[in-house]
């Protein structure tokens, strides 16, 4: 399969398409990017990379990074990470806070803020410099040494952030948070402002396709089990209400950012991302959504 | 791999492990089943087919059926089906009925009571003759003439379903039920008292996992997509609210019904069933998920 | 007080108010009625009454029935009906069928839609001949052998009550309807289709105000510790998702239909109803509302 | 009516009562209390005012302060405070969350925490020093120049209230709190932590039985209609899950708090008080209760 023909197919494709959505703005940083970017890669498991269009060009990966919070959580202690996280979908965004009371602070899965909250918890826990080390980890997987936070982004979203400062304390009243909220909230949100290209997200992605090791630098990050229950978590949990609907037309685990960015995974095959900031009514990037839909019905890549 | 090795020696393992569960009670001719029977097949994509235990026992079918009729009415309409009933895992059951509401009386998903109610009204619809149509529909599936409805079963099911009447009323009233309700839950309760063996469950659905085509007879059922999307809906939404849990712990698409079977599918591999009587907490064989746990992980069948 | 030259003055403003909200269309006989109607009538302790505009004109009792349903209920078996509905407002109407489900088909209040019902079936326990019993209780207590139930709206309400049917199937499914859901449906759209005036209300409802007595025929109805209670039913749960707002701006128990009729209770005091069929987004009366907030008001009536 | 010999007779019959219920424990301080205290005060509309048991001993006022916080903001600005809180019963509180985010963070009524959290915030923005006024208009009140808040009560409870700490976020999230959550919570907490014997409780609240006039200093507080609305508030929402429960048993307005404190409006009466620390389920005191059902039944004080 001629990879790069279909990339720079598929993104003509979706930029002619008529213009729908609209960049996030519940914080002010994410609303100033270009809204008509778009940029996809892919990484084949020999390492043969592909991109299309502003494929080098960082963006804010937002929800995407709970899936590198995770595996550095998992990689680092396993057990502790599934005793305080479920791993069923969340349902309707609606219920979230009714869930979490019905299931005393246990979020249902590490996708949902809330997860990814007590993820960063756990972090704390485990690590000595969280911050520095979650970044030494994603540098190291992208092959990258300058990606890098965006602290504006932090910052914006540090003051903005009254509802995950309520869920967080709303989770410590049942005692699923241990440090404190401020603390915890600093560092998921330098997490979530990791500024990353498609490029580099497919190769920090690449142990995902790639059972568990990361190939540019051959580290097994995660065992084959642990990575499939992640590709799992994602296939369930990875796109907020609209998970089922990805599973359903895209057929590849994958994890979805407010900042524009889809990663999608075929697991002994490739890992793929796209990013355009313009989200759909449910938070997901309505481009990316497309071109990973394109991409995976021409190369016949679904799961199932 | 020898698969029949395999099977064989699953079904001594699980057999031995300390006795957990009960059967359905809800309705009593469930309740009369030997609740320590076990059996389990698998039918490999040539053909071949293996079990062991009381592979050959008829059980009944209950939440299983539900991908029978919802495959049978996409090969009929695909798009009335899709208009009707939503893709999305349901979350929490406590909050089913809320979430019909607040989206006005549309399921979440065909594999959730409210969903199948909705796929058997479509049937109603398509089909001059519904009961004796899914029969033969089945009956040829599976390659076995003497597949039938268990009349004690359902009759059973109808009196005691006083809360599958009422959600099937709660949807008419937003206009999402077309026909009686009295007709439609006749219809219903006559497909989840199918009583099928697990090895006619395998050939029945072997479909799933051969890209639409029903291999004993060659006929093409569903379309590439289509199957895929059945699947991707299995995997989201197949196991109530332990859908996670089985995409964490067994990584493959699957259903599971009351009746204790479960039938699980490894797409371009094989088509495997267990079936066991005790139940879990959340309505899922324990036995029938622990062997289809530990079958996916010995013959590396995930699809992640 | 002068209390006919209060209710003409509040009648004269009322009517000049501008027109909004419109009759209840949910059922095509209700729709029929003329929109812009207005009646009022006040029964004073010492028997006289008082009217103003279409004050003899019979309506659609509808919810209010639920009341005189409560009450003979009440009557006939106090402490059964105490254990099968509760006593506490339902809140936000969007959560009622939850509500019901977490308290396991235990209606929250009687007069909710699922408390009538359950108190319907109680009365087809308790009476031999249910109908004719409520007819000659209603008719005896309004001292008006002609108020009837109108079959025309019974009929028109049987027909399009899927919802209330899937609340009767749902509180069986929990064990709380003993009779068949069809009769229990049939007694209750016949209750709820009495048509009374505003005349007839005050002193059927009279017994409200003059601690369980029925000043027209001095019978005693209920006991005053009874009938306090269900004064304090009226005043928290009357109003559906508006009852906190009437008792705080009218101050008296009461109880609307969407017929566009309310009663209200000043104890020890008087009864007052006002009816006019334009309803609010809530579902209860504008006029009627407005009309009895102003006469509270002006004759300082508030319980509080 | 024999006040006196009264309370006398009640006080005796509840002591005698089996020992059910435990004190609060969710804050240490609270624990502390005597479990087996008994008080009860009533003041008549004549300023006479009648004690029995420990009625002259201080305790935490928690919840019942709320009423407090409302009559204050109430006083200062009447409409701010109604343009930011509902009066709507709240329904079952495991839905609180639910419902605040259905309502876009505008709390159902004062008297839940939510509600009493905005007023606070209010409070900060009419008041320079708002601990200050607080305490005044309360010593003014009770005519009692050392109430005082319990500075170890307020720590504690700032301390382990991460739950209402989650609730002010998520409210400023909605944009319902203006200040700094930290200030919100530590003046709120404060008003919680007021310590006032029944003595001085009936004569703090007795406004509200005396259309707004506090008799001991003939000062105006509120407003006739102002002063309905307070009660008619109670008497819907005073009792967290079960308001409806203490209106259909006592028939009066009132205000529970976690303290074991309750106290009961008869209007143009009196107003009473009665403290046992030992909760029921839903957090009030099982023989304050008692002991405000016996008195108003026997002094036939019922608004009903």
């Amino acid at each position: 399969m001629n990879y790069q023909a279909l990339l720079d197919e598929i993104a003509d494709e979706v930029r002619a398409l008529p213009v729908r959505g609209d960049v996030a703005r519940y914080i002010p940083e994410l609303a100033r990017v270009p809204p008509d970017s778009f940029g996809m890669a892919l990484r084949r498991q020999d390492g043969a990379t592909f991109g299309s269009g502003d494929w080098n060009r960082r963006f804010s990966l937002q929800s995407m990074a709970k899936v590198l919070l995770l595996a550095l959580a998992c990689s680092l202690d396993n057990d502790r990470v599934w005793s305080r996280v479920g791993v069923e979908p969340s349902g309707d965004p609606f219920n979230s806070l009714v869930q979490l009371e019905f299931e005393e602070g246990m979020p249902r899965n590490p996708l949902i803020n809330a997860g990814a909250l007590v993820i960063s918890d756990i972090l704390l826990e485990l690590c000595g410099d969280p911050k520095a080390e979650l970044l030494k980890f994603v540098r190291t997987m992208a092959g990258s040494p300058t990606v890098d936070f965006d602290e504006a982004v932090a910052q914006s979203e540090l003051e903005s952030g009254s509802r995950n400062r309520a869920l967080t304390h709303f989770m410590k009243s049942f005692g699923n948070i241990e440090h404190s909220v401020d603390v915890v909230l600093d560092f998921y949100v330098h997490a979530c402002a990791l500024a990353m290209s498609c490029n580099e997200v497919v190769q920090a992605f690449s142990f995902l396709s790639e059972h568990g090791v990361n190939r540019p630098n051959e580290d097994r990050i995660l065992t084959v089990p642990q990575v499939r229950r992640l590709n799992a978590i994602m296939l369930t949990c990875g796109f907020y209400d609209e998970s089922g609907d990805f599973a359903f037309h895209v057929g590849l685990p994958g994890k979805s950012g407010v900042g524009g960015g889809i990663v999608a995974v075929c697991p002994g095959r490739f890992t793929a991302a796209a990013w355009s900031p313009r989200l759909g009514s449910k938070g997901n990037s309505i481009l990316a959504t497309e071109a990973l839909r394109r991409l995976t019905q021409r190369s016949n890549a679904s799961v199932f």
